[in-house]
């Protein structure tokens, strides 16, 4: 035999793929694996939550049911829209099957992540996974017991059935078993959560950890943010495979004219009549009918357009500044928060919006650098730090400009990034690219809110030493008003009342003179000179 | 309607998936794309060629076929073992079908590479790619014009042909066209040649860039590293879902002992009988007929039983000490190379081997850090160097203990792991992780290398202080053989050529001394007294 017959050729499934390669979507060892289950099950949970305008209540436990193996049972319960019955197996059996292929902005990007846990629970342990689901409206339960059958990438089922659901609940509770370890994954879970927490004031959540701690995280308002719509593709993110797949997909007979104006943002009759012009297309032409070279054409005039809109912001679901505030008050408490958010921009067609808020002092220990809380789409981003375009931004600001001395930093710079697509440098989802769109937003984000930083520290020092003046005049007075009371005193026994009301009206006088609260700063100043 | 409809749940195809999310596997930006797509079709080629015992000879060229699209062409030429032509289509028009899915150390991993490249050619512009193949022994030469259809995940072919070969070429020929940035890409794409080039000094590349630049590299030496051999998996590095998989796909009926003993490494007829006893099986059992349950079980002792001989190292292919100083040499003329090749260690059932090279002085420039030179199956790794174990490793030790001053390096680290499965942090293949045993022998192997280095410094700083000390004794001696010739001479006029005699004669006892060339050294040293 030659040499070239060494070389085996196969064809692996998808679920095979991600089953092969589990660091590729964040299950590197058992600790990352406990943390990524979490993680990608609660943010499940809240995408059936907030974006349908409900309010989330998310219960999470994690016990170990074996020792020797350190096997775990992670639950997660919601309240969310539940899943039809039927979408169930396909939608945790079967990977690149997913609710995530449209244009909204949602926590999950690549309809990858429940898929990825119940792969890796699998290879370590044999117990499948376990489903209970009740949709939105729906009087009964569904219960599902189920692994991947991973050759064919295909659901296996073990058991399903159903119950009456007389209190009309709705959502869903998963539970997976799977081999893990608690004690090196312990501190990112928790501050997994606590950094959700922060971003979702809205909710609450109840953790259960495998040692028996329970932890409630209250909700601390009601106010829910606008959820985000599905969209349209927008011409400028369009590539020619993009085209054709919406022609492929189309559910209605349209001539070219007709596709361009019902399945793209931005695209009126007029615009639709000059992109067809510029690509010399008859605008009758049935889409079906197009060639590859007219496809091609018709890519290279939208991309080049210079008259669209900008893509539509209706797609992203920003936190606020309101609820950024409350969020940071609550976990922090800090002497100073401050919150903005950016106006919509784009890039590759994309919307996008960049939210920052800051926080000082207060019970914000000072460090060598600041507390840097990454998020995209509302979840927070742990892992992988330095390599993130966020970081590198808060790296390169000059924070002595803001009034802050480098290695004294009792600050928590806060970064949120809204997207259709967010540009993840994997699908572990754990740190973004730099790209310059996105780069200049948040440096102008976070430039933003640390001007308002220089004002407070500007007042605050303006303050502190208005009470060192203070404190000058305060040793003087009493001995002032002594002197004065000795001329103006009517008797020798009326100098000692006589200097006291004196001594008070220079203080209110001197108070009044720099403007502070002189009761108050009296009775502080008193205290510190004795 | 009720909100849960509001979740449309889809399908989509691994090449629909990979071609919606091109970040993922490196194809974030036209510069990005034109630097991946060089490099993972030079791989290939690499890979067709030195694994199967030919000297690689391999051209590359990119022209610019469109000004206003920047659209490129990029052909790559190897001399390697050719592609059957019923591969072709799938090789190159099906995603997950791949020649990768074996264990042996490739520069491919994940068997997407090339099907990225036509993944995201198709997106921009829609010429198709072309390849011409010949494998080695055959008397034709074939030709495909193909794409892929993204929704099918299937070839599709424009064209195939064939004409005679009689000169036996043997090899490939491929041309993808692609929207690219050549200006952004430029210094990239030169790097990772370059870098190419070091690890492999039995190949030649010729590179011809798209402003006309031809660059040769040319073949150091003929010698060609041991090739690595396909294995079968190590017991450790077993799952469930493997096994499985591995009965799935069994070419002949064997029971479970005969299945343990001919699928794995390191079983022979002793240790299967105990690994069958630990877990209670009957070792006539078939192993198509083992519950899910005896897998798992299985499973659970081959991973913790402690007898098992290491994985074996015949997968893997290092380059060896002897060929990483070739190319160091060749690259940076330095002063001095040192180069060691560690044993063989394994991380979860997969084996790796580290090498370190460091290069010190000469032509390379201090600066402020080392040069990191980052290779893994002897492909260079030139993106997201901070996230890198290796670069991690490099910021860590402590430069000073080997002789090096702070922010003074003339200093060129290189390291390659090889293993049966690199540890990537994404499908682009550009970082390693932080696995505790590999990031053990990167610093063991670096450490090695540069006690050689603090040893050639040490050396060097004698040497120097010698001069110095010659230098001083050079400035008495003319001064003290006058006065010795004046006492000696017989008369006046022989003082002065008794002066210059015993002068020479004073320098050689010194040199003697102090172990140095005289004569070299003195003409040196009389240059510089002057």
């Amino acid at each position: 035999m030659s040499s070239e017959s060494r070389e085996r050729f196969a064809s692996i499934s998808p679920a095979e793929f991600f089953k092969r390669n589990p660091e590729l979507v964040g299950f590197s060892n058992p600790a990352r694996a406990l943390y990524q289950s979490v993680r990608e099950t609660l943010e499940n949970s809240l995408d059936a939550t907030d974006i349908h305008m409900i309010l989330p209540s998310i219960k999470i436990s994690i016990d170990r049911v074996e020792i020797e193996k350190e096997v775990y049972r992670l639950t997660v319960e919601d309240n969310g829209i539940g899943i039809p019955p039927h979408i169930v197996p396909n939608a945790f059996g079967k990977v690149l099957y997913s609710s995530k292929y449209t244009i909204r902005q949602t926590r999950g990007m690549y309809g990858l992540g429940v898929k990825a846990v119940l792969l890796y629970s699998q290879m370590y342990q044999d117990r499948p996974f376990e489903v209970q689901t009740s949709p939105k409206g729906s009087n009964r339960v569904y219960y599902f017991r189920l692994k991947i059958d991973i050759s064919k990438n295909e659901p296996i089922i073990f058991h399903r059935s159903s119950i009456e659901n007389p209190t009309g609940w709705h959502g869903t509770i998963i539970t997976v078993y799977l081999v893990g370890d608690w004690l090196r994954s312990k501190q990112r879970i928790y501050e997994y959560i606590k950094r959700t927490y922060i971003l979702s004031p809205y909710a609450e959540f109840v953790f259960r950890d495998p040692e028996g701690n329970v932890t409630y995280y209250p909700r601390v308002t009601n106010k829910l943010p606008k959820p985000p719509e599905e969209v349209k593709p927008h011409p400028y993110g369009v590539d020619i495979e993009l085209l054709k797949y919406l022609i492929a997909t189309l559910r209605y007979q349209y001539d070219v004219r007709g596709f361009l104006i019902n399945e793209f943002q931005s695209i009126g009759d007029v615009t639709a009549d000059e992109i067809l012009k510029l690509a010399g297309l008859p605008p009758n032409k049935p889409a079906s009918k197009l060639t590859d070279d007219e496809i091609a054409r018709l890519v290279e005039v939208m991309k080049k357009y210079e008259k669209f809109r900008p893509p539509s912001a209706d797609a992203l679901s920003t936190l606020g500044e309101e609820l950024i505030t409350i969020g940071l008050n609550k976990v922090f408490s800090p002497e100073l928060v401050a919150a903005e958010t950016r106006k919509p921009k784009a890039y590759q067609g994309h919307p996008f919006i960049v939210e920052a808020g800051i926080a000082y002092g207060g019970s914000i220990q000072p460090a060598e650098f600041p507390t840097v809380l990454r998020y995209a789409n509302k979840i927070p981003l742990v892992y992988d730090e330095k390599s993130d375009v966020i970081w590198k931004v808060v790296e390169e600001i000059d924070w002595r400009r803001y009034g802050i001395e480098e290695n004294q930093f009792p600050l928590v710079v806060l970064v949120h990034l809204c997207s259709t697509k967010v540009p993840y440098k994997s699908a572990g989802k754990e740190s973004i690219a730099d790209v310059e769109e996105i780069e200049r937003e948040i440096k102008f984000a976070i430039m933003s809110v640390a001007r308002q930083l220089r004002l407070f520290l500007l007042e605050k020092r303006k303050q502190e030493e208005e009470k060192k003046r203070m404190l000058t005049y305060m040793k003087y007075i009493p001995e002032l008003a002594r002197s004065l009371a000795i001329f103006e005193a009517p008797s020798e026994d009326k100098v000692d009342p006589l200097a006291k009301e004196l001594e008070q009206k220079l203080i209110e006088i001197v108070s009044r003179k720099i403007g502070l609260n002189d009761a108050e700063l009296y009775k502080k100043l008193k205290v510190e000179i004795s």
